[in-house]
């Protein structure tokens, strides 16, 4: 009897793409606009999924608030209102993808939650892209 | 080739969480602003998801119409404008978190659905907290 | 040259429509199941919109943190969670319709807010319903 | 380490339902007003899911601007402000319940898209009604 | 103490736009796509908003629920799932733009509301392109 | 017989509040994390508003598709996946709140859309913050 329960968050960050082994040209061309060296920015709708058997004196498969604060401290507190490439430690050397980022917020989290509890990770970056870690 | 249908509905319920065998300071300890004896509400928004095969005749797997007025036969007319622990028999002695509500509806519909189609249940309490059961 | 600036907050809370001049019949015929003396519930979202010249300094017309924080201190800690009938001091003789609430709630923040200020309360009770206040 | 990523697009067309074998009677009663003989219409939400590993040197599963252009070339193109029954090659003969749409979405992409990247199609025909192929 | 009431309610319908009085390279040349011999469709989004002084014994301006069966009657009973061009006796000789849907709609209505309450009209082709008649 | 035709848009942008006339702690009081030196950034959501009578060979108050293409070639064309601040002509002495972003793109427009129609911006910063301008 295991059940999902979703969190949604989000916040607001400034990022670019692009390899630092290739030239300009080669990352123009792979990344085109979004490889703009002045950055450009999203407001990120980050979802996270914690599934599990619900405790049977609370009704709760995670307290919705508890995880709330949690995604608040160890992720949107670090990202929201920043650089995601000059800003955070976690891409300096990492290409700020949707899909990057979503697997860099899976790591942070997934020290944070019980094992026993599956985690899950969906990050949208416009209405229009998202990504989800892991495809399960 | 199986294929998963979702039909949308919604319900405006009132509810209060707690644990009759936890005295009052344990219930606002787990249940904070949850547990108002007053009870606060929601609007619900509930998807229903049948996965099988299409019937080659009709290129459908489920009659849309005929699972909306499943649902507000056995569901949504139970809970809609109602106080989900004081008016249905379901939440007389089981806490109505979103995961035991959507646990409720799962075995109202498992029963009205042919068993050969898979049934999940989806439930948003609010825009930023749901719930999926079951969680495959 | 004014700009219409506007911030949207939420809050959840149960509440019943009545008016207690009326016997049970007359209620429940024009209420209908609004009138449920167990309650019902609602998400509500919250837009409040200011009117004014934008700061020259700031580019602001008001802060959005700032207004934020106001409507949060001052409405919605009041009503969320809440059964707006029986916990908040407002709707004890008031009935809790929507137009009542836009009311009561632009009548706490234009106090609040310097009359220079063009104030105005937008209230969805669902996704589907809602009211403005003033009309203009 | 397998990621999903999701490009919604829109398309708007008219369709009828109807089965050819059937005569009218039988098809009003199966298919009620979505059988009307001169047609109806819908916003057709789609998302197209690439599921596999991200490459090292983009940190893309698949990039976003290619998915976007490869569904607008082989999709959307093709739907658009189109009459499914009668200006489209895919529905001279099967019925265009959402169902059956999916598939053929599905069917065109599947050849455009490298064997070891996994293809899902989501549909909204309206806000309500939705299918995913395949279903898991 | 004017309050602006709103209700939302949709209808999906097919239509083709043209001018009887053009021939087809000028109708191809103005209306592009949008004048598809064999038609297209939408999930009209249709917002009927009522302007008044709220009833001093229900809090109402208008009843939501009577709104809501009024616009089903009288619009979308009228529309939903039917070709505006040849199904609707409004659009025989007019052409079914959303600004001439919305003036039809704004019509049909204000005969059946009180003269001493405003009417007005917001219509959603798409989630991109909307119309409100009248404009103040 | 005035309407109102509006056309959504978007575009991605990164931005840094700040008064050059101010010191870094001033900048930082006012302005708070919207002031980081490094940039953040934002999925803006665009509404351009016109007013005016429908044609009548039309039934257009504007072709929604030469609108579409007049804001994509004068406004997002410049202002997405850049940096306002650095990458515009715009913004460079100018702090880009959405106020001030919402002025300059009615600045632009208005040259652009006979004076007989009425123009009007609504810009949506993020889901709960955005602006209009005018604000009649």
């Amino acid at each position: 009897m295991k059940i999902r329960v979703s969190r949604k968050e989000h916040f607001n960050a400034a990022h670019r793409l692009f390899n630092p082994a290739w030239n300009d040209d080669k990352n123009q061309q792979v990344f085109g606009k979004c490889n703009n060296p002045n950055y450009h920015g999203h407001n990120y709708e980050l979802i996270i999924t914690v599934t599990g058997e619900p405790d049977p004196e609370t009704g709760y498969v995670y307290d919705m608030k508890v995880l709330s604060d949690l995604i608040k401290e160890h992720v949107t507190n670090k990202f929201d209102h920043k650089n995601l490439n000059l800003d955070t430690e976690y891409f300096k050397t990492l290409n700020p993808t949707a899909e990057n980022i979503a697997v860099v917020i899976w790591n942070i989290l997934r020290e944070k939650i019980t094992p026993s509890l599956d985690l899950k990770v969906t990050l949208y970056e416009t209405e229009r892209n998202y990504v989800e870690y892991p495809a399960h």
